[in-house]
């Protein structure tokens, strides 16, 4: 299994609307890309490690795929919409990663 | 729930032993925190967003608890030892993250 990372970086004058990305935009995307995307996940960020410090990423989303494979094939078609919608919640540029799940 | 997400930099020299990382450090800190810990996954970076472009995260460890405080309370008698681990995989500085887990 292959987990998608969306991170929005926590910097001064970012924007970010946490119930539009978990109410309309996340579910927008679970139901382009289909059966390919196994689950997916929200997070807000509330703090950094050191105590007072700030969190890292404003917001985090991860979506779950059988493999690199099947998220490019899923996603593809889509991506135009789904980016469309970024500045409907955001005005920040997410951070992405593939990562293999290991446990 | 919050999510406690350790994240290690994948700058150019980093070392991360990722088996290490999944049968050793993470039982461990499993073991220690104990019930309050409710689970916790491993991720092995792979790739970035754009073509070609490395992640931005060698590994990364979430770790799920009932609240902050809860994760406080369970970690800070074991952290000295939990820390003193890190170089046996890794001589990357994780940055650590607190979230809420929305959805």
């Amino acid at each position: 299994m292959i987990k998608v990372s969306v991170m929005y970086p926590n910097k001064p004058g970012a924007r970010f609307d946490h119930d539009y990305y978990r109410d309309k935009h996340m579910p927008l995307v679970k139901a382009r890309l289909g059966e390919a995307c196994k689950t997916y996940t929200v997070d807000k960020g509330l703090a950094g490690g050191a105590p007072g410090a700030p969190a890292t990423y404003v917001a985090m989303g991860h979506l779950y795929f059988d493999s690199a494979d099947a998220f490019a094939s899923a996603f593809g078609p889509h991506a135009q919409e789904i980016l469309a919608d970024i500045p409907n919640y955001t005005n920040t540029q997410p951070t992405i990663q593939i990562s293999d799940v290991k446990a």
